[in-house]
């Protein structure tokens, strides 16, 4: 049975059960644009006379404007159906109803939020969005700084660029004492070592000295430390540079990241040029969550090897698992490090999984019995810990329902910004205007105001705590508990004649689902691989005549065999591993009707794990009857 | 007068004179768009029983939406009237048709073009805009590699990152034969200077042959490269690992840009790492035209000091005169310091410029003579030189008329690609499609296919030819050309009491006016900056009520006062040079309507110029009469 949920009404819905409603706003917002542009200086006569629009040339292109349009909208009618309960695959589905009318609405007035020049209105709503993200993650509004970014992989490079800015600060400002003659702040630690193991809440400190000093004796701080900073030598000649000054130099410095990290990190290292090897990988337990012992025997083995520690990067919300890394512990192994001379950087890669902070968040409505769920306390506490860390990455385009590209990068230290601050001539001048530029602190340049404009409208009408989003996601969660169980308590004994078991991986922490199909006569790991390819492909998107072929969708993830997840597997331990990865089923929750039923009145999810039980028995049969299709060679 | 010219309806046109078609092509998207959804499988029931969509909730829900909405687009109300003739500020502009209207068939849709599996459709858009791109530029689109990034600058990364990765191949494949103990590629050069300086098409053919040397050994070649090239080390350790295998490394790589590059560049310097003071500054000439003697000189440096070269960047149109840089000048000192041993990789900064190639394309209809106008001959030259170079950057956000964000990196050596890809266990594994994947090869992660579709359907109404965008790009040239005359022959004499005169900075090359008012009184340079940034004030974007507060906008640019225009421009050279940089005017010409008229009558281009004047003359003679209001003050 459905119940009116308010938070039903914030998509266009599988059956574009709202299209009355979005029809309206959508004509709203056209026209309320059209007449804008009618209303700037009225008088002034239309730019293509009304007889033109009536040409035979004007009803030439429309023609040629409606051929190409039914083109292109046709070819659409091959995009993948995310829109439905039926698609529970990759992290995507159809984004929420304010934010796709707000771009459609912004991109009208084409808004440019590098610079205030280019979009006064979107700029401040840019950086209301920031705010809003620090708040909810426990920075602090006034000191923090949080802007969007083209995606969550811009604003992991982003993380290490200000990260990497901040730890070499107090090397800078050593260097620039030293150079230019200066007394150094006070509290300025004098060796190399000492320099680049300055917490970033301490560096800020010595930020604020150095300016003073440099302002008492009419320096231009900011030039000086330019001119010292790592950004002007590349990390090579600044290594030499510091030996010249002070004797010693420093090793390579690494940036630690769980074992399963995004594949972005291993681009990172490439980009930003500190080198894959010394991207430092943290084990991993059998949820993919970042072991903290291994974390602290990283950390010690730095310490010993004297290695800066660019940056740690911990997990809101694996890709694979949808895990959360144990905060608390991680962050005590930091503090402890830290009290030994060694400090990094914690910045969490919360792409992901940034938008279950709301789920903790108390609203107007009281709180759901479900919130106090077992099963929940992990992802609660890791939220918890979220004000110690440095830097922070969400993807409002992901869990936050916005369209792409929507990345978000939060900074605990907004000072930072200033350290990589670059104007343009051209540009981001921002006399005459009461506010404070981007363009200057971001990566990035040119960038849609819509997608400001996106997240923004989303955030007010779908509120970051418990009466919004977290309500949603609560529900998305409960949705991939509740399939979990349905797995569990298959007797496929009786329903497919003991030929396979279905094993979900891990017990979800959020609404990610991990399946491996195992056939009971498998020999080797190989074989089991090559069962849950098969049957990836087949629930996977592929060429198809017509999106009619899809009855269900689904992802896939490969799993290295050596993860503790597989070898601590019971039924899984005893298979040779002569396969180095495993393909296994991936299913993200992201849509509320999934619980909805089809038009044969079965469950969606009970219709899944009927067609899934189905095509495997019939696979394996098939193999047995035709030894040529068997798993040997599927 | 006005003529019937096909491309005047590819806007909506300043006062929304395609509003009728314009709603026509929306309501239909919408409304295939709802009914697409209907019928994936039509019998699943809705998921929104009806009734609930009556209830008072859903009344409720939808008179918060209306609410938040209204604040919305009343907010947008504020943002700056691109579309108008008024507006000759930045390089925007309304954005053509078909891409708005692509764009938003397409975001209803949401596909995510990292990945195939999310979109199976707009990842061969984007191939497709890439290869238009290469064809448009004169590199082989079959060999070549050209996608969309969010935005040039990203794009710009990305050639560093791609070009830097076949830079050091050669090493790469040099230390993997010593490691691994290979018989090494026939033509490899042993020298580290050697490897160092392999032009990239020989690079292509060493890759290659390194790949079929290990195919005998049975070696995976993609994992030996990764081993040993200098992503998985970084620079600081690639010159230590390089000294311990050859007995001697290579000093700082640099890159080479001119004087008045794009901030972006060095923002990359310390994002890269490779250190702002290696980013090597090319002199340019009173057009803001690379220096081609100058660039050989520092060449020449290089190759004495024996600094390798990253790369080299050229500009086409440069953001503050819309000027190219002399191309064939400078791959002709490219091609002889090659011979001399010193190769540099080089990539075109045509973010701004790169549609103007399509000037140069014939179409269908017969070329207008205006195409062989003197002033068009540099830009010329500099396109048709540009199949000899290697990467090439171009926004289609900004002469291209998409929405943002829309940039796009076009290599002309393609397999460069593979030497920095990276796969996803997730995703970017393409079984079961014909099709290659994205994700693999590009900086970026998750990023909207609308922009691919919007990119594909403008080049498709409008070619990339004389026929489309050459038609329109060369009408705007000839706009700034004559407004550049009208400013030659202002008479300020008798029109402003001879207190002052426009000058234009220099013959526009393309749509960019700069211009700098001159105070016959003036007595040096600060106060003429202090009175042109008086002028930038007025005519610029600012906190206002309403845009009906904006009559004119234009935008302004800082200039060094020892850059080439000014030191050599006779009315400016006897004043003393007492302030480091200098505001000027800049116009920019995207809008095609700026021939039309306001609606007492009068030109576009002659209101603002009397606009401009009025203000000037009442600006000095009020400093003239209140002393505190003077240069000195203002």
């Amino acid at each position: 049975m459905h119940h009116s949920d308010p938070l039903d009404h914030f998509f266009l819905g599988p059956k574009s059960e709202l299209r009355t409603f979005f029809k309206e706003v959508v004509e709203l917002v056209v026209d309320d644009y059209i007449f804008w542009r009618r209303n700037y200086h009225p008088k002034d006569p239309p730019a293509i006379p009304y007889r033109l629009l009536q040409s035979e040339g004007a009803e030439e292109y429309r023609g040629r404007f409606h051929q190409e349009l039914f083109t292109l909208i046709s070819d659409l009618k091959l995009d993948v159906p995310f829109f439905s309960p039926r698609y529970m695959a990759h992290m995507v589905s159809e984004v929420a109803m304010p934010g796709l009318v707000a771009y459609l609405a912004t991109m009208l007035y084409n808004p440019n939020n590098v610079s205030l020049e280019a979009s006064p209105v979107t700029v401040r709503y840019e950086l209301e969005v920031g705010r809003q993200f620090a708040d909810l993650f426990g920075y602090d509004p006034e000191t923090s700084f949080g802007h969007l970014c083209s995606g969550g992989t811009v604003a992991n490079y982003e993380s290490l660029w200000l990260n990497r800015a901040g730890k070499f600060l107090p090397l800078a400002i050593n260097l620039a004492c030293r150079h230019e003659a200066l007394d150094p702040p006070s509290r300025l630690s004098t060796t190399v070592w000492g320099s680049l193991n300055v917490p970033l809440p301490q560096a800020a400190l010595l930020y604020t000295e150095f300016r003073r000093l440099c302002k008492c004796r009419q320096l231009d701080a900011q030039a000086l430390l330019r001119r010292w900073s790592i950004a002007a030598y590349g990390d090579a000649d600044y290594r030499d540079l510091v030996y010249e000054s002070f004797g010693e130099t420093y090793n390579s410095p690494v940036v630690l990241v769980p074992k399963t990290a995004h594949y972005s990190w291993k681009r990172a290292a490439g980009l930003l040029d500190f080198g894959r090897r010394n991207l430092l990988k943290v084990e991993v337990d059998d949820g993919f969550r970042m072991d903290p012992e291994h974390y602290g025997c990283q950390l010690e083995r730095c310490l010993e090897e004297r290695r800066p520690v660019m940056q740690s990067v911990f997990a809101l919300g694996t890709t694979e698992f949808g895990s959360a890394d144990p905060l608390p512990a991680l962050l005590a192994v930091r503090d402890r490090l830290r009290q030994e001379g060694l400090d990094t950087p914690v910045h969490i890669d919360a792409a992901y999984g940034g938008y279950f902070a709301a789920m903790f968040r108390a609203g107007q409505r009281p709180a759901p019995p479900e919130i106090e769920a077992p099963w929940l306390r992990p992802l609660e506490t890791a939220c918890a810990a979220l004000p110690e860390t440095d830097s922070i990455t969400v993807d409002p385009h992901k869990m936050g329902y916005a369209p792409y590209g929507a990345g978000a990068l939060v900074i605990r230290h907004g000072f930072l910004r200033h350290l990589v601050a670059e104007g343009a001539a051209y540009a981001l001048d921002t006399r005459g205007m009461n506010h404070e530029d981007l363009g200057k602190f971001i990566l990035e340049g040119s960038k849609p105001g819509a997608a400001a404009a996106a997240v923004l409208f989303n955030h007010r009408m779908i509120p970051l705590n418990r009466d919004g989003y977290g309500s949603h996601l609560l529900k998305l969660c409960q949705q991939a508990q509740d399939f979990h169980r349905r797995v569990m308590a298959l007797d496929l004994e009786q329903q497919a004649g003991g030929l396979f078991r279905i094993l979900p991986l891990a017990t979800p922490e959020t609404n990610i689902v991990c399946l491996l199909v195992l056939p009971l006569a498998a020999q080797s790991l190989q074989q089991v691989d090559r069962l849950n390819d098969k049957i990836a492909l087949r629930f996977g998107v592929r060429e198809v005549e017509s999106v009619q072929g899809y009855d269900y969708l689904v992802s896939k993830t490969r799993l290295d065999s050596d993860t503790p997840c597989i070898v601590g597997h019971s039924a899984l331990a005893k298979l040779p591993r002569d396969a180095e990865s495993l393909t296994c089923l991936r299913l993200v929750f992201m849509n509320r009707w999934v619980e909805g039923k089809t038009f044969e009145g079965c469950d969606y999810l009970d219709d899944f794990l009927a067609t899934l039980i189905e095509y495997v028995e019939e696979t394996l049969k098939q193999g047995a009857e035709q030894p040529e299709l068997a798993l040997e060679t599927c």
